[in-house]
């Protein structure tokens, strides 16, 4: 190896994502952030003066004792601000620690707590959820409210800590500092996993990491954005990076609609048709809210051209109502927070796919199938296996845990299921752990559930294993029918019976109004299991 | 700094071209690698069987006494077994030589001793070019002769060196090899510059730098190729890489059309109707060439949908024509051996462009306007300068030398003009090198010439200074007309008195049939000044 030789024959140039920003506002620097906020006010600045008020922020996470590894804890919406919390820390080194207000204040306060977060920053409307945390949490020693436009802000009354409005601390602290020089390799994010089981666990992504992910997201096949995109991130921020989209976007000189708290219909078809914007992103649910506000009004989306879809599988019919009513191709996805999150999926420019599909990983991510004890399955097409992950942007090892994430070949077990077929589209079909033993035999309930969920009267499904006395567990089928649609448990079954095997027909149906959703808008299985035991 | 505490956070994941490969192979191993050769005939395989024929040639150069660090020459028009050579070397940590059969066997000699390549692959018809420089060089053992489909193949008889056929070692010595598992710091490429003036310096690209360059490409702004292109590589494997077109389409899935030594219209157009071809890439001679062909049988190439035009700044009347002709988007761009090669590129997707522009620089290419001392230019919008580059994959030193091919920040003087418009698009305007000082104040050839190029009866046109007693230097007008288009002197002068000083105003003007082409397919200024002294 002629290593010595040959080092400095190119240039050195870290992975760091300050890179971004500095792409976008020097080459993209009149392109928009847009926010939007209460009664359909926005705030909109370009990138050039983002980052420029991201440097000066740098500044002001300095005085308050920030310094590199540290944790700036971040419990707040898609927004402007939200993301001058992004750049401004991770340009010096400091960890964006992203919260989910919809986790419980327990939880939320022992990942502060393992965090060691000192400052946190809040959206205005969540500040009595920051309250019970400062309660819980003595490490706080900064409140940084993010003010909502077109909302007022009431500063809460905290003892012991120090309440800033965000732009009082820019104002009186904000001295610019210069950002990047330090190793790739530095930690940058912070994400813990809103599972519906067992204690949240924290992915550290690096600057490396999240680098790696981006551009190879921005692949024409994958993101595939360009600078003349408009894209609205419906997908929040504290959902694994928001998808990568904050990082993204200015790499690729697109202009970013952030929508604040507001996931309804109206106000998602308002910024969509006032902010002409081309891709949005985010969870099934977002998007049938948008379908159903504009079937009230009779309105259209024109700009739009194209919906990518995560978080979990759909039903066909959905998949099948988006695209026409809103004149979009939906791209599906599979990812995870320890994939940073993406995984696979639909090419952009390919033909429209199966919602059952999940799409293709991309390069930087390769996956192996293997069986229940981890042996990879001798053929990797055409048959169902374990899913393991290896790849430029996938967890190692667990926030603060000693073990390995991975086996001894460096593969993550995502705990899912899925097949793959001969020309590598990739269908996850289930979870490992919703697989229900009865008789000694699986059943795989994502397999119901697809063909439940493409009937046209439901709009969602689960179906969940109950004890059983004789053949150990048994399933039960949960449908949340339309609203005004009726079925009948016959035509449920008779749906199933040519379709599966006569002895995965469930033993009881149940109907609900409301389908229970966990915080990352998945259906909350665990909650099911417990309620229909 | 917390490293200590987040190393591992995320897998490794070194930045290694045997990626691509792997990739392309286990999720589009049916795509294919097509070779045009003699009378039509062509060669087929797809990324699977590439991968498993280059592993095995990894095992065969070995065997040949190529260890990691090693220089594996190159000379070769483009090809499946050229590209064979490429992956089974980086595979294993040996790097890839190109050379350019268009220098001459003394440049060629120079530098085979410098990079002391012990093993020499060529094309079949380059056999009698071999054997002038194996005479020049004994430091080659071994002649690898790479056959032409459709071709006869003799193997020259040399003295002292073990010719081999291409089939015959990967047979006899094909033993596979692992790829990897080496720093992505490590030696993955050498080029030299074939300038038209000094003598060749050589660019060592390394597999990070090779890897970081085909993601920064493959953004959907720049190459954006998809699974579902067909690429033509029109531009020469010794050329920077191909344009790093080699990596960039295993690395998204792409098929990839090779042209062998077969670069004339006929042939172009018969490969791309036969291969479906939507991309090409090349400069701008070769698709003059394809447009006439085109006219003369009046045929068209209905697949084609984009042509990446690189080399030099066309003409606009030129790129009009192929748009025109070719029913195609034409993408402008500028590069260098040095930037590996991108620097710029006009957006796929954006509106069409002038023929004067090159585009943006994408994500991970960083440019800077200076005066004639390097210092910054203070505005850096509607101000020509000296054009300097920084980023992931741009030279820092030249091969073998101990100097750094950089400035004090870090900068590369690429000695071109250039002018950036508010929006972020680079004009090249011309090479410092160039200019003609003419009674102490500067005329810009490039400007000239673009004025000139732009008139319908103009197919090459350059302008080159020529010694002056009086006024130090003169700018000589040379024109290449379209065949049977004539134009006078009068018109000509008239064209530019409107658009230049009056002193700009060439004091000669000469009509060549052809205009004299350096090896890159550039106009010889260095001839012409000769000529024109």
């Amino acid at each position: 190896m002629t290593t010595a030789s040959t080092a400095g024959a190119m240039q050195p140039y870290a992975l760091t994502l300050d890179r971004f920003i500095d792409h976008a506002a020097k080459w993209h620097g009149a392109v928009e952030v847009v926010t939007g906020g209460s009664g359909g006010a926005t705030v909109r600045i370009g990138y050039s003066a983002l980052r420029e008020r991201s440097q000066r922020l740098s500044g002001a996470l300095r005085s308050l004792g920030l310094a590199p590894g540290d944790h700036l804890g971040l419990l707040a919406w898609n927004s402007q601000s939200h993301m001058e919390c992004w750049y401004g820390a991770v340009g010096i080194g400091v960890v964006c620690h992203t919260l989910n207000p919809r986790m419980s204040p327990t939880h939320l306060a022992g990942i502060i707590h393992q965090a060691a977060n000192r400052v946190l920053a809040v959206s205005a409307d969540l500040t009595p959820l920051a309250e019970k945390l400062i309660a819980l949490c003595p490490t706080i020693k900064h409140l940084v409210v993010l003010e909502e436009p077109g909302a007022p802000t009431v500063l809460p009354d905290c003892d012991r800590v120090r309440v800033w409005r965000y732009e009082e601390l820019l104002e009186q602290r904000g001295q610019a500092l210069a950002w990047g020089g330090f190793d790739e390799n530095t930690p940058a994010g912070l994400c813990f996993t809103s599972g519906t089981t067992g204690r949240p666990k924290g992915v550290t992504y690096t600057h490396r990491s999240n680098y790696l992910h981006t551009i190879h997201q921005l692949q024409a096949d994958a993101s595939g954005l360009t600078a003349r995109d408009s894209v609205l991130v419906a997908v929040p921020m504290f959902h694994a990076n928001g998808w990568g989209l904050p990082f993204s976007g200015p790499a690729a000189g697109a202009k970013l609609v952030l929508p604040g708290r507001h996931q309804d219909g109206a106000s998602l078809a308002n910024l969509i048709n006032t902010e002409g914007v081309t891709v949005a992103a985010g969870v099934a649910t977002v998007w049938l809210g948008l379908a159903d506000h504009l079937d009230k009004i009779g309105g259209e989306v024109p700009s739009l051209q194209r919906i990518m879809l995560g978080g979990a599988s759909v039903p066909q019919s959905l998949m099948d109502r988006l695209e026409q009513r809103l004149a979009v191709r939906v791209q599906t996805s599979w990812g995870m927070t320890e994939l940073s999150p993406l995984g696979t999926v639909t090419p952009a420019t390919a033909p429209v796919g199966k919602a059952t599909q999940s799409g293709r990983p991309p390069l930087g991510v390769d996956l192996l199938l293997t069986d229940a004890d981890g042996a990879a399955l001798p053929e990797q097409r055409g048959r169902e296996g374990r899913l393991r992950v290896r790849g430029a942007s996938v967890v190692e090892r667990y926030f603060g845990e000693v073990e390995s994430a991975v086996d001894a070949e460096g593969w993550f077990d995502t705990g899912d299921l899925a097949i793959i077929d001969r020309d590598g589209n990739v269908s996850i079909t289930g979870r490992a752990k919703d697989l229900i033993k009865s008789g000694g035999e699986w059943i795989n309930p994502a397999e119901i559930e697809a063909i439940i969920g493409a009937l046209p009267e439901i709009a969602l499904v689960a179906v969940v294993g109950r004890a059983d006395p004789k053949w150990g567990e048994r399933p039960i089928l949960v449908v949340e029918p339309h609203k005004g649609a009726h079925i009948t448990d016959e035509a449920l079954l008779d749906a199933l019976r040519s379709r599966v095997a006569s002895w995965w027909l469930p033993d009881a149906i149940v109907r609900v109004a409301g389908m229970p959703l966990a915080t990352t808008g998945k259906i909350d299985k665990q909650r099911l299991r417990a309620e229909y035991r």
